[in-house]
C-alpha cells in the first residue's frame, strides 16, 4: 500500500487570476492498494464512488501516460478539504491520482513530471502547482503549451483565515461571469500589484500587503455570485484584515488576520449573518504533497 | 556644489507594463551649485537650457514640497543617456531635481520620500523606481495614489544588449496605439507571466526566462510604430537572444545576450539594416542613484 497526502490550496490570490496559488495546512490523504482487479472506494462520498472518481481517472490517465498497468487498486480518502469551495479539492485528487500511478509502478518520482501530468489534466496549473511544490507559487503556459511555475517563499507567520460557507459555487458558473474584454487599465491594476504582493508573502510585509491587495480583473465580477460577500468582507475589516481575496473561484473567502485572538470576535459577528461560514484557521503549507 | 549620478532605466520590460523597470550601467551626472540668483545651464543640448528645462522645474517643485529657498542655482550635467529612446532620460532628469532640492537644501536624504515626490512629478513609477533604487522594481501606485515599488534581485551576469537607433518614438504617440480594452486572455497572458519572469532575473534561469517572456498588453501594438522591429528581432533570435522587448515604450529595443561574444555578429547584421542601429552592452546597475 502506498499513501500520499496532498495540500488544500488556494488559487487566484487577489490580483494574481489564473496565477498565484498557495498552500495550506488542510489536507487530503489517499491510501492506493493493489487488488486483483477493478476498483474498490474507501471514504469516498457515495457520489464519486464510481468509475468516475476523479482519482481514479487520473491515475488511469497517468498510467497510460507511463506506458504501465495494474491489475485493480483500492483508493481510500481521508478528506479534511471541503468540496466544491474553492480550495482545491480537485487538485488534491488529480494529484493524488498521478502520485499514485507513479508509486503503485515504482516509477521514480519527479515533481516536476508529475506537475506536467497533473496539470495537463488538471488545466489551472495555479491549484496543481502549490498542491505539488507547497507555498506560493506563480504559474504561466508557455506558447509551447508547457506549463511552467515558480516558487514563492510565505512567511510561516501569516494567518490565513478560511470562511467556508454550506453553499458552493461552482467554477462553470464563475468562469461565466466573466468578461472576455477588460479595459487595459483595470488590466494593469492587477499587473502592476503582482510583484508587490509576491514580496510581501515573502517578507511577512502586512502593512506593504494591506496597501497592495485588490484586482479588478476577476474579483468585481465573481463576488457578486457569492452570497453575502460584502457583509463578509465588512466584518472582517472592521475587525482584522490585512488582505481579503476569493479562494478559488469561491465560494470560500479568504481573510488574512494579524492576530489570531480576532478570530473569535470575527466568528461571532459572522454568526450573525444568513448563511452559515465556518471560520478555519490555516496556515502555508510548505512541502506540497508527500509521500507517507 | 553638489554632484550625484542617476542611471538610465528600462521600464516596461516584456510583461511587466507599467509595472517592471530596471536600472542600468548607464549614466546622467549632475552637478549642482547655489549662485546669486537665476539659473545657468552646463552641457545641456541648447534646446533644453532654459527655464522649461526637467531638471531645473522638478528642483523647483521639490523645493516647494520641502518648503525650503535657493537663490540661484547652476546645473551641469554629463550625460550618456541618449534622450528620447526608452531609457529613461526624463526620469534621470526628474530624480536628479528632486536630489538637487534635497542636497542644496541639506535636507536628509531619504530614497522612500524622494520616491514618492519624483514620481508625482513624473507619473511613471516603473521608471523612477529602479532610477532611485536600482535593480529591478515591481511598482503599482494605491487605490490611495501612493507609489509603492518593491525591489527584486538581478543576477549580475545578465547582458542587456541595448540596441539604439538613430530615430525616437514619442512617448505620446506610443501611448495612442494602445487599446482602452483588450481580452481577458491577453491581460492573463502577461499577468501570469510575471512572476515567472521576476524569479527568472532573479536566480539567471536564462532557459525560464526565455520560455515565459512574452507579452500581449502592449508589446503587440508598440512593436508597429518602430521601424524594423521584426528585422531586429529577427536578426537577434538568429544568434542570441535569451528575452527580447522594447525598452520603455522605445526606440530603443533590448535583447539579452547569453555571450559577449556574439554581439559582434549582431553587430554586422544590424549594420545590413535601413535604419542605425547602435548596440551597447549594459549590466544591471544594483545601487541607483548615488550622491558622489
Amino acid at each position: 500500500m502506498v499513501k500520499v497526502r496532498v495540500p488544500a490550496t488556494s488559487a487566484n490570490i487577489d490580483c494574481g487570476f489564473d496565477t498565484l496559488g498557495v498552500a495550506l495546512t488542510l489536507y487530503a490523504t489517499f491510501d492506493f492498494e493493489i487488488i486483483e482487479s477493478g476498483v474498490e472506494f474507501v471514504g469516498f462520498e457515495e457520489r464519486f464512488a464510481n468509475e468516475e472518481n476523479l482519482v481514479y481517472v487520473t491515475l488511469q490517465t497517468a498510467l497510460k501516460k507511463l506506458k504501465k498497468t495494474i491489475s485493480g487498486v483500492r483508493i481510500s480518502i481521508q478528506n479534511d478539504v471541503p468540496i466544491s469551495r474553492g480550495l482545491g479539492s480537485s487538485s488534491t485528487c488529480v494529484v493524488a491520482g498521478v502520485y499514485g500511478a507513479y508509486l503503485l509502478t515504482n516509477t521514480k518520482l519527479d515533481k516536476q513530471e508529475i506537475f506536467t501530468i497533473a496539470n495537463e489534466i488538471e488545466g489551472h496549473p495555479d491549484n496543481v502547482s502549490p498542491a505539488i511544490f507547497g507555498s506560493l507559487s506563480s504559474s504561466c503556459t508557455t506558447d509551447g503549451k508547457e506549463a511552467i511555475t515558480v516558487k514563492y517563499k510565505v512567511d510561516e507567520r501569516f494567518n490565513f483565515l478560511a470562511l467556508i460557507p454550506d453553499f458552493e459555487t461552482s467554477t462553470e458558473q464563475a468562469r461565466k461571469v466573466m468578461p472576455e474584454k477588460i479595459s487595459l487599465k483595470d488590466a494593469i491594476y492587477s499587473l502592476s500589484r503582482l510583484g508587490s504582493v509576491i514580496k510581501a508573502f515573502e517578507t511577512y510585509n502586512l502593512t506593504l500587503l494591506k496597501k497592495v491587495m485588490g484586482d479588478k480583473i476577476h474579483e468585481p465580477y465573481r463576488k457578486r455570485i457569492i452570497h453575502e460577500y460584502q457583509e463578509v468582507k465588512k466584518i472582517c475589516e472592521k475587525v482584522d484584515s490585512k488582505g481579503f481575496f476569493i479562494s478559488g473561484s469561491g465560494s470560500t473567502l479568504m481573510n488574512i488576520v494579524e492576530c489570531v485572538e480576532n478570530i473569535e470576535k470575527i466568528k461571532e459577528d459572522l454568526a450573525k449573518l444568513k448563511y452559515n461560514w465556518h471560520p478555519v484557521l490555516l496556515k502555508v503549507d510548505m512541502e506540497g504533497t508527500v509521500v507517507l
